[in-house]
């Protein structure tokens, strides 16, 4: 997506440790025309789908989320993060480590809001190592639901989450792909279209 | 706004002590066509206002801001909640207490995206006690910024948030306000425009 493409260029800011910051239009302060735009994007790719429900993880992932959603017509619901682990009986929990922060948080959802009648698109922010990713992947098996593929704002294409996805075939369409970081520029993936496989049937 | 009341009428759940749940559709499971039309309403009714910035605190602030932040396009940010007080040179923070969770929060909005340049519209889903508000106004003094308004998604009109605000002569448009819980259902004021008070100019 050139747009964003270029919005990464212009306003994203390259940190020490492969860090890409994005807090000017995605983490913090939000481009709410960007994200419509986003929204417009995964429906385009995804449009054979047949999407009941689009999960995603708070906080950065609710904005892409609710324009996807908004697009598809269809409920979105955002996974809680917790530090503690308060089972509950009403909610499927999963552990997601961040290797950013370096803590295990756990994030749940109500099982009223996710059946075995469900076929979810999951939309986030990042892929990088795929932990949150993996984290909803669990929550929709334990509710028996069914997974359409995954829709990712920014991926980092050097780390191993696009890799754990790309096993089970799991369909996965990034918008924006980095490959690298070369003297505090980013370097996209050059092949766009062709890296992101076939449209879900 | 008619289509806000009748979802919380038909998918909110009144729990004991003056608890509204609305999960299905705002907190945890969002609806975006409605936030959308949330969106609009907060747009036509602050017209007039010339907003530059939308702030809001995460996660449930944020699909109503994102949307309203679409029609006046202009950048939405979310203020981060933290437990502890890491206070940090490049960050603006305050203090909230969580009436509901019995618990202080501190929330901060980086510097860089907040100045004495920006005019605010504070847009949140809930007014009770108005602690978050307050905190975002904390923030927005700290920044030397402009408030221009306050949009929130449903207010519990019983609870002091809307009497700190009117005292201060803040406009604040709510779009479903609620006086009362009876025998488990919501009562809503009769006098919604009239409530409202006056247009920003």
């Amino acid at each position: 997506m050139k747009l964003l493409e270029q919005k990464i260029r212009s306003n994203g800011q390259v940190l020490p440790g492969d860090v890409l910051k994005v807090d000017s239009f995605l983490n913090h302060q939000v481009d709410p025309e960007l994200m419509s735009e986003v929204g417009k994007e995964f429906k385009r790719h995804f449009a054979d789908a047949p999407v009941t429900k689009i999960l995603t993880v708070e906080s950065s992932g609710i904005a892409p989320a609710v324009f996807t959603g908004y697009e598809f017509k269809v409920p979105v619901v955002f996974a809680r993060k917790h530090k503690s682990v308060t089972l509950k009986d009403d909610m499927y929990t999963s552990v997601v480590y961040s290797y950013t922060k370096k803590v295990s948080n756990h994030i749940s959802i109500a099982r009223k809001f996710l059946s075995a009648d469900d076929s979810v698109l999951i939309i986030d922010d990042f892929l990088a190592n795929g932990q949150a990713v993996e984290g909803l992947i669990d929550i929709i098996n334990q509710a028996g639901a069914k997974l359409l593929g995954v829709g990712i704002v920014i991926e980092k294409t050097f780390q191993k989450g696009r890799q754990l996805l790309d096993k089970r075939d799991i369909p996965v369409y990034s918008l924006a792909r980095i490959k690298a970081f070369e003297n505090g520029q980013v370097v996209f993936t050059e092949e766009q279209e062709k890296s992101d496989g076939t449209n879900v049937k």
